[in-house]
């Protein structure tokens, strides 16, 4: 253990901390929404870091920022890690922050431990991930993958009817740099967001990919009548139709255990009162699977049992498509050089699918992509109270600078230098 | 048949008409807020129709506005017949002055017959029936049988902050009669407001009494987390518990059939967000029976189910009561004399409770009351569609006529009249 090259867990958590009171909210939050103030404050104090670290920094015409370490061979593409600085209204310390400033851990370690890797390697911090003030999330990385045209991001609008363009100048992060460009791989890590690793007593979670998710809203016409006057066999009532729905969805997504999830999260009454049969009720599904064809197969057993319950209430029933992200898998090398920087430190370590959306989605669909989950205490995130545990903390971007180093490779070190930077397979 | 006296059906229905343009509203309904100017016009002209009939007005200190015609008994307690001008927002044509246009034609029709009754008859109209503009509902005949004070009446504000007081000020309907007073007995005509009669083919519901009522609030806490990141059994999803509640109601209720009623009328997410797992939810149950064990009991059956439910679920449950009206029988006399009314015109008839609430309800409590039913279209009311058949609108005044006849006794015919009013039963 003690051959390898670690990075300096006390220094990457000063930075987080440093970093957490630029725009730290009263309950020991963080709110930096993109390109608002603070997101510059945060910009600017990153990209300082990033210079005294001997890096060169660029902005590209979306505001992703980037910073550049060369390595030996100048012509190749480079090894892009990192993650986001923007963060959810009330949102957390670690959420995004931690890939970022992990990702600046490791060129300071391997600034310290003299190495000059054979890829040149670059941190980029994208822009608007969250889509807490723009829609929609994964806004920069979007962009820079080609998922989004370059106008249509820098025309979405926050609440108050800014553009992002507009906010972009405001802030000074309307960079010149090409939007895209040769990537030779992309590492992001991220707290969990989720309870698995937590629960399960794991350190280091193997990302493996996306998973696939489907939105859809569900419309259920009854008749609105008074509920007092109207006999329970007259009744069309859409909302108890809609529990029945709920219900068997519930049912239905058992059935595809354990990876199958489905969440109502919003529902609503037409013209809600407490004493009037509900004629229109409106909710929202969300189903996701590892497997794109396992979606298909609950969105069509929802679809069934929805008719059928419309048949058998005399109500109407639709179902509309809402939206779909693909399953996206990453790419086996990638996840395998994460898989073997946990095992060389001995750290405890499963594959794990991200349930929730990241910048490594888009990049995947483009380039060799990884991504490194640590444990977030109670699996807590997008909330003020969002936590991780210093080991966890500096065990991940252990695991981040050793696949990182796998990728780049090594060219030269420094002579001195006990610890041994990310040596290949022995 | 053509023995009884009849009311004019045409007469009836041409001061229906009539007073359906006060604040009459583009898609065929009626607007007529509690004392507001559209009311006010309708106190007046309904005030100067009593007038030219012949009738003594009086308006007492809540509006309640009161029209007598003298019997033969000067000392006797009146027979009372009436219901509301007041309407909902985007009310209908019958709702509440079906009652008060039905009592003044039974009027009419006394003096085309120069009939004096023994005891003197009035009609009136209440205040603030339909709770739309000022709360509670049914507020004049809340202070007239003393289940509200005056003060507490008064100071009802509607949703500007004007008091009742002042409305009734503005509007010149602040009388100066004592509310409250002996009644003989109380009658009122009324649309059913539901499909039962229209579905059973009969024209006049004998109306036996109001069922009992009650509201809870169901909150239901479990925990709010993301969407994508939590499996299946980690959650603690308010909103599925919230369902198979719904699921689980709907399965009680029908063990109370055919006279137990359910409905859950609003729901609610808190922070509701499409990605988000609902952490709290919050719903209204509305339980209706004939009998106010029978309604004890569906409670109790309710409570139970919640109490399994948050124990498999490990979510908390909590079941608020948040209003409950007794059932409230009306008095066998007076119903008994609406179902001879009916047998002697031989209309189709049937014993029915009122779903809805009603003044007579609040009458009923402190004095002998019955209520004659005429079957709406398609059983809608508090809609600008509100609608009934004419025939039904004259067979139902009939019947009104000969049970309040019955009630106040003939004193004397004038000569040369054909038709006979209410003989006793032959």
């Amino acid at each position: 253990m003690k051959d390898l090259l670690e990075i300096d867990g006390a220094r990457l958590w000063r930075s987080l901390e440093d970093m957490a009171r630029v725009g730290a909210t009263p309950r020991g939050g963080v709110r930096r929404l993109a390109l608002d103030d603070d997101d510059r404050r945060g910009r600017d104090l990153f990209a300082q870091w990033c210079r005294d670290a001997g890096m060169t920094v660029s902005v590209d015409a979306i505001g992703n920022l980037f910073a550049r370490r060369d390595g030996a061979d100048a012509q190749a593409a480079p090894v892009l890690i990192g993650s986001h600085l923007d963060t959810q209204p009330e949102g957390g310390r670690f959420d995004g922050v931690y890939g970022v400033l992990a990702a600046l851990e490791l060129v300071r370690t391997l600034n310290d431990a003299g190495v000059v890797t054979g890829k040149p390697l670059e941190i980029v911090s994208w822009t608007n991930e969250e889509g807490a003030r723009f829609a929609p999330a994964m806004l920069g990385s979007a962009v820079f993958t080609g998922a989004l045209p370059l106008d249509a991001a820098l025309a979405a609008q926050d609440a108050d009817g800014v553009t992002l363009g507009a906010a972009l100048d405001a802030c000074g992060y309307r960079g010149t740099r090409t939007t895209g460009g040769a990537v030779d791989a992309y590492f992001e890590a991220h707290i969990e967001q989720g309870p698995v690793l937590e629960a399960n007593g794991t350190t280091i979670g193997v990302v493996t990919g996306g998973q696939a998710i489907r939105w859809l809203d569900v419309t259920v016409a009854g008749m609105a009548a008074h509920a007092g006057t109207t006999p329970m066999p007259y009744r069309k009532d859409a909302y108890f139709a809609s529990a029945q729905i709920a219900a068997e969805l519930e049912r239905i997504v058992a059935g595809y255990a354990p990876r199958g999830l489905a969440t109502i999260g919003q529902v609503g009454i037409r013209n809600a009162s407490r004493n009037t049969i509900a004629g229109d009720v409106t909710f929202t599904v969300d189903l996701r699977h590892h497997d794109d064809a396992q979606v298909d197969a609950m969105e069509r057993d929802l679809r069934d049992a929805c008719a059928r319950i419309a048949a058998a209430r005399g109500v109407q029933v639709a179902v509309d498509l809402c939206w779909r992200s693909p399953a996206t898998p990453f790419d086996d090398d990638c996840v395998g050089l994460v898989a073997q920087a946990a095992a060389r430190f001995g750290y405890t370590n499963e594959r794990i699918v991200s349930g929730a959306g990241h910048d490594a989605i888009l990049l995947a669909r483009r380039f060799p992509t990884a991504m490194v989950f640590i444990p977030c205490v109670d699996g807590l995130s997008h909330n003020e109270a969002e936590d991780a545990l210093p080991d966890d903390v500096t065990r991940g971007a252990n695991v981040l600078l050793h696949a990182v180093l796998a990728r780049a490779g090594v060219a030269s070190v420094a002579a001195g230098v006990a610890a041994a930077p990310a040596a290949q397979d022995a």
